[in-house]
């Protein structure tokens, strides 16, 4: 999914005070990452609980660091945690840096910390550097980032930015079983001031967003990079409860008696997969996910053809007309399959969410601070959504380094090497240097 | 699955007093129908329990008719009754009509007591022609035919013939919680007798055994024809626990990266349905059933790759060497899935059952009896094992008539038109007075 092409490498390195002082900070990068994994510790895994103990602890860490660089703390009504290096006269509107540091259960320790992190890092090399910034520079630590928590992801910063879906507030912790509000209003929130629905800052006071994520897949792995520019977050189409009605059956009936739902769930999920790697070969890069595929545990039986069969779909892709279109193709190649096969497939609930490309001039900007920085970062699709999805919907120009990472996240060996994150580091410092602490506008 | 060959046409009709003795059975064929289906009625479906109230009433019922025929009625160790329509000097070895009398759990009312009213029935035609018997005509009705209640089938049957395997005896009823020889006992049979794993009757003196019993498929709906000749009953491979083993992974995980046990299951079931179609096409005829066929519920969840997959595999097929042939294709389509997918596929446990070949000259001797009672029964194979199983193991020369039924069996809504039944009691008895009542031979 690299793209070919590739900034022009005739730019200027970056200064090599900013370089000195970017690797400088690796001791302060492993220190705080090794904080963070200390308060999570839940062996073979990490687990920091969104609006409980771990992820508590681990924004008091970022806090107490961020002080230390001189950035003022505040507390958000969604709890979040904002760090501002503030601009003697800022002329332009602020930069944010934000992620999350809630993980899932025994999850690993950098979905998420890890860009924290890197912004509170980058702040420390640019001030061991000497540069001072021309516009605020905020390093956020948003809030419950998982979905295992509330059955709703990315909530800190639909919090920010009034992106809350109805009803949310209600919703339960899967643990404590206080509701979001209770939760926001235990963590020093306040949730009074989100039932309105309205964003807690307005986007348009928002210069820029970026965010470093260690990647979710093995693609710079494979790509032999530390980093990578992220182009888009995916956008779904979900069907969590796919049906498909057949008639169960003696084993002892002829194949062409059959109406076997277990074999035509088997033909849609190779259908699909089929249209996937078409799709991509096409150029249109997507993804197809069959998380649950089963026949009814209760109608199990060695010598019955199945007479129905269950699955539920997650499926990705980087636009909103390409999501358009293949939520077409679904329902055709539903359509087929049931039309082959004797039996009906109902698709059932459906949700979706929209793709969160990346602004064009933050790619840009960000491709040459890497190149600046002595990085071919490539282009990547990121595999996973991310709180940069709700920053790009609201209207902000939106930027995202992705980090090498074997082995995935949500899992106790996510890998990346503290190396790697300072190089992205590196690359988010240099675009701080020349659009927030120099001339630049991230506009 | 219909042979093209027919038994010549130019055969003599049966006698015109048979004929109409056969018909004037009808009445008694129903009678004894709603008798069984009285004491089994688990609305909307028929419950009769092996060695249980279901079974011992129809039991009751069936003796009682055959002692109105002057049969002699007789219990066996294995608690299987007997009723023999003596012969005055017999020459030959006796002919067995056997089937069984319990049914599954709301089952319905035909599979297996059509069987054993069908030889009540055509004992009743033969003395209503005036005929007598040259050798010994037996109905039995076996016991515990179906696998639900002691997780083994044919009970009865291999009691009879010392085929019941190891600790057998010992296996537990799913609903009394007795075991097979407590149950045996309770119902006047003798288990001390069994543990020897010797035959209660030698099956050199058997001189043919007979079966009637529903198709489990539509095969004769589709043909229009109200009975078949059986060619042979199915034996089997089965591997019950078949498990495939990918990675688990996030929903971001690019394709070229995964190893989806889910997708490689789809895939090995449509190879497997494949290998079906193909041998079929090819005149060899075949089954594929896969009953279970499931992620595993414990880890479920929308966005996630499935690392592991489960499925049974019940593969059916009339000769042994078609069986060893079909297990080899098995084992090369799983290497050649666990390759392409890159899974690990475990076809674990394994259980094979013998195919059950109709003898040739019962074949040729029901299908001339067919013809000279008016009707062109094609030849089938059975979709399904029965009791004859077992006595064509034995060595006993068997032979099995398929009566029309619509919508399967196993279920309530099984429908057998008595007249089709009474259509098989008409072949035979043609059959028994040809060979038993006048001079033949069933060896």
């Amino acid at each position: 999914m690299t793209t070919g092409e590739q900034p022009e490498a005739t730019l200027p390195n970056r200064p090599p005070r900013l370089a000195a002082a970017v690797l400088a900070q690796t001791d302060l990068v492993q220190w705080l990452l090794n904080c963070v994994a200390s308060v999570g510790a839940d062996p073979p895994g990490i687990t920091r609980e969104a609006f409980g103990r771990g992820e508590n602890a681990a924004q008091a860490q970022i806090e107490e660091a961020g002080q230390r660089l001189g950035m003022q703390a505040s507390m958000d009504a969604g709890a979040n945690l904002t760090l501002r290096w503030a601009a003697e006269a800022p002329a332009l509107p602020p930069v944010l840096i934000g992620s999350h540091l809630d993980s899932v259960v025994q999850g690993g320790n950098f979905d998420g910390a890890a860009g924290v992190i890197a912004g509170i890092a980058a702040v420390a090399a640019l001030q061991a550097a000497g540069l001072k910034p021309k516009r605020d520079i905020e390093v956020l630590a948003l809030r419950c980032e998982e979905a295992v928590w509330f059955g709703l992801g990315l909530v800190g910063s639909r919090c920010l930015l009034g992106r809350l879906p109805p009803g949310a507030l209600e919703l339960r912790h899967a643990r404590s079983g206080q509701t979001l509000a209770e939760s926001i209003d235990a963590c020093g929130g306040n949730a009074a001031l989100l039932r309105d629905g309205k964003p807690l800052r307005d986007p348009r006071g928002i210069g820029a967003y970026l965010e470093v994520h260690i990647e979710q897949a093995p693609q710079l792995v494979e790509a032999g990079q530390p980093a990578a520019v992220c182009l888009a977050n995916p956008g779904n189409l979900r069907h969590p409860f796919i049906r498909i009605s057949g008639e169960e059956a003696h084993t002892g009936l002829p194949h062409r008696f059959r109406r076997d739902a277990a074999l035509a769930g088997a033909e849609f999920a190779l259908e699909l997969e089929k249209l996937w790697l078409d799709e991509e070969a096409a150029g249109r890069p997507m993804a197809v996910t069959i998380g649950r595929f089963h026949t009814p545990a209760e109608r199990h039986s060695l010598t019955s053809v199945s007479g129905s069969f269950e699955l539920s779909l997650d499926l990705r892709a980087y636009s909103a007309p390409h999501l358009v279109a293949l939520e077409a193709r679904l329902g055709r190649i539903a359509v087929e399959v049931a039309n082959r096969r004797g039996v009906r497939i109902e698709l059932g609930e459906r949700s979706t969410a929209a793709p969160g490309p990346m602004h064009p001039v933050m790619v840009k900007g960000l491709a040459e601070a890497s190149l600046r920085a002595g990085l071919a970062a490539p282009k990547l699709n990121s595999p996973g959504s991310h709180d940069a999805n709700n920053f790009a919907a609201a209207g902000v120009p939106t930027g995202m380094l992705l980090v090498r990472n074997r082995n995935g996240s949500h899992n106790p060996y996510e890998a990346m090497d503290t190396n790697d994150l300072v190089a992205a580091v590196g690359v988010l410092a240099e675009w701080l240097r020349i659009n927030a602490c120099e001339t630049g506008d991230a506009r």
